[in-house]
């Protein structure tokens, strides 16, 4: 599903510049993608987050595994193909965010360090900051946390395929930053986010 | 391609609504939906428009049909059910946009009444405001025009299904705006933009 087939196109540039765009907005686009396994804590620590970020007036936005599933992506199911192409759907979304000057959260699984890769590539690419944060909370954890109960049916063989259980997560071998939920608290989680992108000047 | 295949997921209520979202913002978000036939000066005036906002210190964002194949939708080609699959996509992406209350701008010539309807649903479905701008030039100008040649091509037989000329180009029937840049300079064409969005409350 990824091969290029479109034709008669043009690259279209815009009358303003990303510069122009986000000096004028007073805001620095950036992708934070978070990663880990089922119930780690992503969604938790990337929503407030986001809370913390909108109060203080930055445009942030989170897409969400479960959410987009729902609207864009609701066209593709869970094999090996549609989960890479949910995965590069949701990386080109979120890089139009950063583009138009949003700190776009995702939060998603995103277990396969190729598809994560390749989102980054596509943000590199245009020069817009992708800043994978591994979620980095054991499997017992997650288990034990099981807030959806999907460990439970994975574990009864009612759901195939599940990251952690019969189907591999690949940790980030490079992540600019790396959150231990089991270690710290869902406040303390997001102040280290916060700092991160004071120190990239993302925020300032 | 539109089929529901997502199973075992669960709608993520974030921490932060949007009104709380909104309000800490100072924003609106919309979806300013232009259509027409190729040449009509849907980008032009979307392009022009979304300057004059962003030094406004609005947050808005153009989503442009020659561009997000480029990405997004690089993987669909021409036919009829990939130009649906293309609208259909770019609506979910101009909701999400809204949603983060962006006044988000979409320049393509979306020919289908049907597809057009589709993102309008997308949009009122959740509570997000769509405004269907006709940019209602004649053929024989956009034809005079064609900016990058197509006409010519597509009269030659060179490309196939081409709206206008061999592939129908259905008008809107109710479009909240309709803009004539045959009669219109662009900026009076922005203006009426901008007058439709203060009049609707979105810009204040």
């Amino acid at each position: 599903m990824t091969q290029t087939k479109s034709t008669n196109i043009t690259w279209h540039e815009g009358d303003i510049s990303r510069d122009e765009r986000w000096k004028a907005l007073n805001c620095t686009g950036a992708t934070m993608w978070f990663t880990g396994l089922s119930g780690s804590g992503k969604s938790t620590v990337a929503s407030a987050l986001e809370q913390t970020l909108v109060n203080r007036g930055i445009n942030s936005y989170r897409l969400d595994g479960d959410n987009i599933r729902h609207g864009l992506n609701k066209n593709l199911g869970f094999s090996a193909e549609d989960r890479t192409e949910n995965i590069r759907r949701i990386g080109e979304v979120a890089k139009l965010f950063a583009d138009a000057g949003s700190v776009c959260l995702t939060s998603f699984i995103s277990p396969y360090r190729s598809d994560r890769d390749l989102c980054r590539a596509l943000h590199h690419e245009s020069g817009i900051r992708f800043i994978e944060v591994f979620v980095d909370t054991p499997l017992d954890v997650c288990e034990e946390r099981d807030p959806k109960g999907l460990y439970k049916k994975a574990r009864a063989g009612e759901i195939k395929g599940f990251t952690g259980i019969d189907d591999p997560y690949e940790a980030p071998h490079n992540a600019e930053l790396v959150i231990r939920t089991a270690e710290r608290s869902v406040d303390e989680c997001v102040e280290d986010c916060i700092s991160y992108l004071e120190a990239q000047g993302i925020l300032s």
